[in-house]
């Protein structure tokens, strides 16, 4: 500890929003350098090896082999397939001197496609996983919570190549086994979602969330089993209804009514409906965007859905494929449009058909024969009983509206309730987007040319680290699962004299020699310091020489629960080896 | 054999310029992404990993710890060094979605020194000793010969912090303790030269060059032990020359000799020496140059030197400092000076002081009292007998004539031989240019700030994989120390039936059971191929079962020697053991 290069700091870091970034700041694990941008010190780099070694074994022990590719890599392959564009302002771009285009890689799969299609050319030499350890880069809108959303970050990607859709569904499922175990070795409880593929493409896909109050994605799940990020959540379509019975449009007088709040107010004020009370949840809002997408071009959008929800910028987001923008309409928007009535605008005057031109979809509970309360398209007027399918139409469906805790489980499991979680992992049915546009093919038995079936599968290196220090950590400080710790043990020498010291080495280099990772606090500081300190820096067991000597006893305790023992000094080292294995 | 992510080419590369480059890319070491810029397939990884591992066991043992700094890294930094701007084009710089510049680190002495200032205050800190393994970039103007010259590769960097220039001296010498030790278990011929500092700036420097008639540096050495490269080299100055008898300096008419070659021709005809033919070396030869230095500024600049010697580019690159660049002068530069005639120019209008003003360093064998026949600046006129100190004088004095076999070692060690080199590592005692520059400072024991003494030590990584290879490569292919070599074994099965396969496999599983690296080439393919790929692959010992299982033995070959010896079947993996341990 005296010569370590390390510091313990006694304020957070002025960014430190979670806990997992301040203490691993406190403790020296690692040092920012720039925005989302950090330096490894040598107690963080030991726990990133570690997790390293977890995933290295586990990914060898899936058959997968083992490479490195560049992170600098040209830009050509990544305009074949369109993430060149796509990934908008999210990577780092950069030429050389040549003024070739070059970018920081994101993820692999154009690079690991080119170079199967390379060295392979039959169906003979497949199925193929490779993996890397790697430094990855993303040019985040907002670095946020130390190692957890970082512009510089390792992570391991793997990706499988398949002669067809059973082979892919095979190394999936061998790679979606390998991820449990990893996460299981690396001991923080996760769950397993649904999710949206966003700019990889591909068919199928999950994510492997960590449980935590401080994770970035909001996920449900159902007592049934049921389990999805907000993205990917579909609702459960209603049956058409029979619109026989529902009174023929008609518009009344809705003054002062631009909002649903306000609106059904007007409503059961000016109009009451016999049965019960108007609610949000009979109005139709329709709410205007104009998306950006990654090549410049805008289009507008109109979205109608249910009064009673909004939009939820993330299902938004996932909708429109990566790289595009939305925002909502400004004034300017509205003044290109004469027919739109701010506050009272109705399906009359959206649609691709309609005056304005604007595509319009519409939330899945809007089915046919559902009857709503909407905007008239004059100001202070609002249609009711305008039933879809008999007296309005849209073009087409999507999936934004929020997905709120006691929703119906899209398979019918149950109702939804909402958590949080950090994604740790994140595995990709694939198919053949990258193979079909990088002409991947090999022969097939039939001596066919097949275009290849690929997956990836990436774990968040650095992000694990960050992850198992949030789920670890308290009030003091770091709190290292034994698997991870930098050190398995601090032995702290306290007192007066030469003896703490000396027993304090022996016992440090007892326990080395039989190949145990101690740190001995050999520094020539006060106690509090000292037991301060251990508590920081998290090794799960610290040994206290010191006062105990006189009686001829050390102090073990167990970082995580405080439990102190006393051990005979003579014992001490086989004490420790029993429980350290 | 069958599952390795790994094929081999009939066919050299059509950039490959060097035998390590054609054979690494051809075994399927490694295969090119863009300019410089390579993935490393599984065999590559491996041997890069068991360099890594070499060598972080020697920077532990000389004291040093492992930390990983980032390689995306902020401007203001490097901008506080100079070294921003020192850099030119030779560096990656790319701006991030807020327009803030950010480099791709070449080499990390401005972010250890500010991460040491962060944590360390005082001399009882120090010393201090850190290294990495990292990815580093260079936007090399010419990347060349596979791995050698890349612009994406592997570097092991370390940095020394010390409180005084004794300090500095005592971690240089561990640090270069090691790095014998390293490259003594890479296992190739290397020699210690001295080295001007480049870029880093400090007083003292050596590299570690592989001898290879393939490197790109030149170096000198003497039968007394002297070695240097040759920008380091210095010529060792002559005593002044007494003058007294030499007569007055006077112009002769010399038609027709703009180059030394027609000069010496001319006098040699027309003004003939009593004592001897007029040689190369009597004249003064001036040389123009145009030097751009990396902030755009320009200046002109004379070199005087014997006519018998070339100006070195790469001396005078390096006398010139990191970034500068120069070009000989044009005719436009020419038509700036009416002065100046060209092929006749002299002493007499140059120098500061001089009608042109430009620039005047002399070579230092230039001495006072010396006497030269030189360009009399005027067409087909020269003046003789001009004596430096009597006649003429300059600026200064420039180490940048070529460095010659046979020229006497500067520390009278004898005349220096020339060879070539790869640059397998640089030792740097830098001083305190970084300190200086970002502030390092801590208290010594008198409570005084004292500013820190660094040193920078790097290995290359990636290169050294290279230059093993290209040192044990020969017409068949790669060829590995058992150290280094991704498997230890080759077992190749041939022949009819199930038995060779059956026998290959039991020999290769009790060998991989007993912690050796086996690779088992069970492919369906003729003797003639496998054969040719274990010599492509170069694994150290090749065990083949076929042919002699009639007589119940196995064949064992050595990769480098060819040697082949018969060992009975049962007692073939005892033998191999034997062998490897």
């Amino acid at each position: 500890m005296s010569e370590l290069f390390v510091r313990t700091l006694r304020d957070d870091p002025s960014d430190a929003e979670v806990a997992s970034h301040r203490w691993l700041v406190r403790a020296g694990y690692i040092r920012r350098v720039a925005p989302g941008i950090y330096s490894w010190l040598p107690l963080g780099l030991k726990v990133m090896a570690k997790v390293e070694q977890i995933i290295r074994e586990e990914m060898t022990a899936a058959g997968a082999q083992e490479v490195r590719f560049p992170a600098l890599l040209p830009r050509e392959p990544y305009e074949a397939t369109g993430r060149w564009t796509e990934y908008g302002d999210g990577i780092f771009r950069l030429r050389d001197r040549k003024d070739a285009d070059y970018l920081l890689g994101p993820t692999h799969e154009e690079i690991f496609a080119l170079t199967v299609k390379d060295l392979y050319s039959s169906y003979k030499d497949l199925p193929l996983t490779l993996f890397q350890v790697q430094t990855k880069y993303r040019d985040e809108a907002r670095p946020r919570a130390g190692l957890l959303r970082g512009r510089e970050f390792v992570m391991k990607d793997a990706y499988s190549f398949d002669v067809d859709e059973a082979g892919l569904a095979r190394s999936y499922a061998v790679q979606r086994a390998a991820y449990q175990r990893i996460f299981d070795r690396l001991g923080f409880e996760y769950v397993v979602v649904k999710a949206m593929s966003g700019a990889m493409g591909g068919s199928m896909s999950e994510e492997f969330l960590a449980l935590s109050p401080i994770g970035e994605d909001t996920f449900v799940r159902s007592p049934g089993g049921y389990a999805a990020n907000v993205e990917a959540v579909t609702v459960p379509v209603p049956d058409p209804v029979d619109a026989t019975g529902v009174p023929a449009a008609h518009v009344e007088a809705t003054p002062g009514s631009p909002t649903i709040e306000t609106l059904v107010a007007a409503l059961n004020a000016d109009h009451p409906r016999e049965d019960r009370p108007w609610e949000a949840a009979d109005t139709l809002k329709n709410v205007l965007f104009v998306v950006t997408r990654p090549d410049g071009t805008r289009e507008e959008l109109a979205v109608g859905l249910p009064g009673d929800r909004d939009v939820d910028p993330k299902r938004l987001e996932a909708q429109l494929g990566e790289g595009a923008v939305f925002a909502p309409f400004a004034e300017a928007d509205f003044a290109r449009h004469t027919q739109l009535v701010k506050g009272y605008i109705g399906p009359g005057v959206l649609g691709s058909e309609g005056p304005t031109g604007i595509r319009y979809l519409l939330d899945p509970r809007v089915v046919d024969g559902t009857a709503w309360v909407t905007g008239a398209d004059e100001a202070d007027r609002h249609v009711l009983h305008l039933v879809k399918g008999r007296d309005f139409t849209a073009d087409g469906v999507i999936e934004v509206a929020e997905v709120r805790a006691g929703d119906p489980a899209p398979d019918g499991s149950g109702p939804l309730e909402l958590a949080r979680g950090i994604e740790m992992g994140h595995i990709f049915a694939l198919g053949t987007k990258y193979s079909d546009a990088l002409g991947l093919k090999v022969l097939d038995p039939n001596g066919k040319l097949v275009t290849v079936q690929m997956g990836s599968y990436g774990v968040g290196v650095s992000r694990a680290v960050a992850a198992v220090a949030e789920a670890g950590c308290d009030e003091k400080g770091l709190c290292w699962p034994r698997e991870l710790a930098p050190y398995a043990v601090t032995v702290v020498a306290t007192g007066k004299g030469d003896e703490p010291l000396e027993v304090a080495t022996g016992i440090a280099t007892a326990l080395a020699e039989q190949g145990i990772d101690v740190l001995l606090d050999d520094r020539k500081a006060s106690p509090g310091v000292k037991f301060a300190d251990s508590e920081v820096l998290g090794m799960p067991t610290v040994v206290v020489v010191g006062r105990g000597l006189a009686d001829g006893v050390v102090e073990v305790r167990d970082r995580r629960s405080g439990d102190r023992v006393e051990v005979a000094v003579e014992s001490a080292v086989a004490h420790l080896l029993d429980l350290l294995r």
